[in-house]
């Protein structure tokens, strides 16, 4: 077996110098509404304010730059679906340097797009991303290209450890760091970064409970990995060769966090810090809403590592959350079916203050009266007592309400 | 008349040392996704990740703290139904001064929950923030409260005004700044210290058309101030008596922007910088698409003034700009109506690569043969090519593609 590079402060130091004025200086700031919702001092790094909205330009911006000549001429592959594709290609530009990306044939057009409009060579291939990496790897041979490892890298390990630099020259306070874990790079690199700064500091790192591979082999855990992830930025199934022995001689502990936490934390970085975090990007903050008692007064510091998410997936999270607080509700009412009622009961809704999003009128079903029909109402409220008023109200109106969920009756 | 006062650099600077460490100094960034869609070089002040999300704050710290003791003793009031009040209660709490902020009763319940958790007290009076204004005159004498006006005080304009020391200081060759224009406090305090600081600056405000006062005073104009503007933070139908001498001495122009433009540029700021802009926080933007060859080539500077946007307006935003790309399509299908036609016209568009989003089924048309029925489908596609060909297929089909919008039928 090959011995793993050692990575030092030096190469981090050293990649920070290559990266300079090339990569943004990403603002770290305290975050007090998001202090106020967790309990502990956060600090929020911004890393979806880079071109690409992600962390992963430090180290393909720290890799390319690293190659010499020759290298350059041959041009350089890399197999991703994500940030990684996007970061590659941007700054393959750049540099001047030929870059072909492969992603599978299920990747949304727009990050195919987007990764073109960089100017890179895409090959779509296989369901994947294991099909994909295989035609990769294959491509690779055939055209004599430079491999891009989106993790596995001494260079691209290096590159994403400048964040802890940052992070800690400008709130050399903080307590602990925490660290979303995909393949292991991000954090490999900034634990390396930090302790040698900082040796007190804490690093936890967050997988999603969907892909644990991290943590099954820090732990010797045979949880599956499997599933839909909101967070498929960090949805990898096995642990990096490089990026394993330092998560396990530098990181304190791993966190796991389930989908609706990573969807909360979506959601607060949206509505109290107006910015767009992806659901990987969520994941410290996740971490945190999982383990509240954790974190409780101590200095945070959370990357926000990539905001690449698609905007409708956002807009139902943003609608999936007022749900859950019961400022929108859905029921069904039991109506007589003659002119004048629909009337009747929009203005009573006007007078109890609730907003009408949307009516569906249904005179079909099989369980109404002949002479019945049933109406869906969904209505904006102010706040969860103010939903109960307003189905009180309409039960004692005689209309038998029944609350629904998405649409769907749910008694 | 009174003569009004004089504000200088050393004002503004004194504001600064004012509201150090209790006012966050946001970070100006380049923003190159902004710069590729306008064609300028674009800078970007990120003064929606304050506490309460707005630049507000600023003028509101400097106000505050310029109370003498009994002045704090007495308390404060203002009248608002977003921004200003949020800034106010905070600071009036960080400063134990005790706050009431007066707003319409059609504030949306969300604003006036996050005003009173500031520890103000709320007095919701009026449909019109002009009638909760007459409200708030007539409590504060009753009660003895200081009056803090959102723009027409010396302290508040030259609190605001700080933002340009900052974004000079670290981008000192900016060429131009877009500054939104409510009442004008913003733009006054902004270029009174541009101009001290770089005199050759140009500084150009923005209204929405809707409420085109500033433009009106300055152009002795007289075009309509009112309408539903989705940048409800800048309509204000009277300038200030203070900010309107200094906007007619220092600023340059005045673009009006119109809703779409607005619309746009909230858009561009969510999709491209993953940050959320309320639509007079977008303004600047809006006006860099409204007049793209006034700043084409030019190093512009931004404030994103406001970050405070319902989550389902933001929403309905994305949406309807993805429409507006076809990447959104909705088009209805007359269909025989027999067992398996909705099978074969699902598994049909599955080929074309098109991702159903919704499917309604109507037989009670009265348009519709007695054997037939109308299918309204939206789907998703890849963009407006795409969009064509999946409609040229289903034409040839046989099955009638109708467009429409917003789920109406437009032809």
């Amino acid at each position: 077996m090959q011995e793993p590079p050692h990575i030092t402060l030096a190469d981090i130091e050293a990649a920070r110098r290559t990266i300079a004025g090339h990569v943004l200086r990403t603002p770290i700031l305290a975050a007090p509404p998001l202090s106020a919702l967790t309990g502990a001092d956060v600090y929020v790094k911004y890393e979806n304010l880079q071109v690409t909205n992600s962390f992963k330009e430090r180290g393909a911006c720290a890799k390319l730059t690293a190659l010499g000549p020759a290298e350059r001429r041959r041009g350089v592959i890399a197999m991703s679906a994500g940030n990684h594709a996007q970061a590659v290609a941007y700054h393959a530009r750049r540099l001047a340097v030929p870059a072909t990306i492969v992603m599978p044939i299920t990747t949304p057009f727009v990050k195919v797009k987007v990764t073109e409009a960089f100017g890179a060579t895409v090959v779509l291939h296989g369901e994947t991303l294991a099909e994909a990496q295989v035609r990769a790897a294959v491509i690779a041979g055939e055209r004599n290209l430079v491999w891009v490892h989106p993790y596995d890298d001494a260079h691209i390990i290096a590159g994403q450890g400048t964040i802890a630099l940052e992070m800690l020259e400008e709130v050399p306070e903080l307590d602990v760091m925490i660290v979303p874990i995909g393949g292991g790079g991000l954090i490999a690199g900034n634990t390396i970064a930090a302790h040698a700064i900082k040796p007190g500091i804490e690093v936890v790192g967050v997988e999603c409970a969907l892909y644990p591979s991290m943590w099954n082999a820090i732990h010797g855990g045979k949880k599956p990995c499997g599933g839909a992830t909101l967070a498929e930025g960090i949805a990898v199934s096995a642990a990096g060769a490089l990026t394993l022995p330092i998560v396990r001689e530098h990181v304190h502990d791993i966190i796991l966090v389930d989908e609706p936490q990573i969807e909360r934390a979506v959601n607060a970085f949206l509505t109290l810090q107006k910015t767009m975090a992806e659901g990987a990007g969520a994941a410290g903050l996740a971490a945190m809403l999982a383990a509240p008692d954790r974190f409780a007064g101590r200095k945070v510091g959370l990357i926000l590592c990539g905001g690449n998410i698609d905007p409708r997936i956002l807009a139902s999270i943003m609608v999936r959350e007022l749900e859950r607080e019961d400022r929108i509700v859905s029921f069904r009412l039991t109506i007589p079916d003659r002119p004048g009622i629909l009337g009747q009961i929009a203005s009573r809704l006007g007078e109890l203050g609730a907003n009408i999003l949307s009516v569906d009128h249904h005179r079909l079903f099989l369980d109404v009266p002949a002479k019945g029909a049933k109406l869906d109402v969904t209505v904006e409220t102010r706040d969860g007592a103010h939903a109960e008023q307003i189905l009180r109200t309409l039960l004692a109106d005689g209309y038998q309400p029944v609350r629904m969920e998405g649409g769907a009756a749910l008694e």
